[in-house]
């Protein structure tokens, strides 16, 4: 089978493509190809020499028409800009996340063969609206109330996604991700950054600041089980995956406080130390306003599992990234 | 005040217009000046004919480039291509209903005024999704899961809306009108067309089929009431209107039996056996994924009503259309 995953080259992506080539199957259909587009090429090099990867590398929206006459198997829909990006520039993510997503399904409906879709969608479609406050558990059939324009795109997406798959266009399915604890890398300007960087950066010697109270509840998602999660939904037969909204992932709700207890099992009073609070307002707000728990049944039916703990999720990363946590014990 | 209404030239574009011009005031500021645009022309001359009326006929799409150098001190955007053109003709839908209101959006906020503005969604954002049946009862914030093109394109549109209101573009609001009842003129081909029928064609000594059982129960509202909503909408301060999701304007709840009393009250039998049972189970279909019940509080705060019930509706209709109701009493 022939897989375009779009966003290839980031961290969901290679990490996805990487797991799907070490499976070698999906859905029970052997991957032979595997397209990742993107921006530029994935930093991989094992990942580019698979001999069934091919890269390609330029603009998603300008790429789709030449997607028109080429017949994928599967799609995993992960190109976007990100959330900050998109409220400092409404037009950049008007076009990165909807124009492109829209042509994506417009090429895959023009190459007529109706094929899988996984679109990553975000917990970041939900919002506390000011006069639409959030509820204390976010279930599958909470009305999201985007307060981002990354977050109103992302639900538009679904949106799409939807209707495409309604008149078989694609067999679509929407996954909504949770914030995904613990990035490896350099820090980003996300507001969500902070939520791989008091692990991070400690782990690796590093100071870190923390911008929200030690009592602020977040969800999260480590990338393994994010991963697995977005395999499943491509994998799940349309009656399981249950109906067309979008399905949210398993997360994790934890405080600030238990991620740094987390920290402390594995890096220990020396690494918790290198953690500092730094109240940041606006920060806090956006944080707040983002769910703090949140239970779907729909995942459950699919067999997905949020993590167990957090400190589970530091001793993935240590596992996966030795060599970035020298404090780990 | 200068406003422009899109779709200005169809039944409830034109009601909305007459009525302004009657009250001369809108949100406090005198009315000098309303541009009615559509495909076509109104067809009520006397409108036509007032001084402060300007038509502008042809593709909204096409006219949005023009607006962007206009500034509108208020906007109701009625224009949209009908449920069963939508589900014909995807792409016919997707530029009619999204790309306009999007262009529509960007022009006012090439504008630069900040203008008000009235999106006139609907209650076909709710529909039954086959994992996700829709509640007994439509609150305020039940998730839509829409099931057909036109109900999605709206419900993007709400969102575009919500997004450009918080970005400061324009004050926005969305407003879902449930289906009006009895609307008057011909037969058209909508799935709720009947709704009107049952009642319009009878009154003027005329056959009429009803494809749905007598204990069938939909939502409703009247022309007056319905209009009353779109101008109480746009007059709302904004904290009144409570925060950026569509308000889902009033609704009554009658049965396709209460709607046949209200007719025999007004028409007598004579009129009653003008209708006819033809059940037809893909309409049948479709009505009963609509909702039967809908209670919006931020429509009751907002001191909106329901109709009092389905024979005062009639009796609206018959004083408004003396000579299309032959056998009203």
């Amino acid at each position: 089978m022939k897989l375009l995953i779009t966003g290839g080259a980031g961290f969901l992506g290679t990490r996805l493509a990487r797991t799907l080539l070490a499976r070698g199957v999906l859905a029970g259909r052997t991957v032979d190809r595997i397209v990742l587009a993107d921006l530029v090429a994935p930093a991989d090099a094992a990942l580019c020499d698979d001999a069934r990867v091919e890269v390609r590398t330029g603009d998603l929206l300008a790429m789709t028409a030449a997607l028109r006459g080429e017949a994928f198997d599967g799609v995993f829909h992960l190109a976007s800009a990100v959330s900050a990006e998109c409220e400092a520039d409404f037009d950049l993510g008007m076009r990165s996340n909807l124009d492109a997503t829209r042509a994506l399904l417009e090429a895959l409906r023009a190459a007529g063969n109706v094929p899988r879709l996984v679109f990553s969608s975000s917990c970041a479609v939900y919002g506390s609206d000011p006069a639409l406050p959030l509820p204390a558990v976010v279930h599958d059939d909470t009305l999201p109330t985007p307060q981002t324009s990354y977050g109103i795109q992302k639900f538009i997406g679904e949106q799409l996604v939807a209707d495409c798959t309604r008149k078989g266009f694609v067999d679509g399915r929407s996954a909504r991700l949770m914030t995904v604890s613990v990035r490896p890398g350099k820090p980003n300007r996300a507001a969500s950054g902070f939520l791989s960087g008091i692990v991070r950066e400690p782990l690796a010697g590093q100071p870190a600041l923390c911008p929200v109270a030690p009592s602020t509840r977040i969800v999260l998602s480590s990338p393994a089980r994010t991963v697995e999660g977005l395999i499943a939904v491509y994998e799940a037969a349309r009656e399981a995956f249950g109906g067309r909204t979008a399905l949210n992932l398993p997360a994790l709700s934890v405080t600030v406080q238990d991620m740094l207890d987390g920290l402390r099992a594995v890096g220990g009073e020396q690494a918790l130390a290198l953690v500092r609070f730094a109240p940041d307002e606006a920060v806090a707000r956006i944080v707040e306003g983002w769910p703090a728990r949140v239970e779907s049944t729909r995942a459950q039916r699919l067999g997905l599992q949020a993590d167990a703990d957090f400190e589970s999720i530091v001793r993935q990363y240590v596992a996966e990234h030795p060599q970035a946590a020298a404090l780990a014990r």
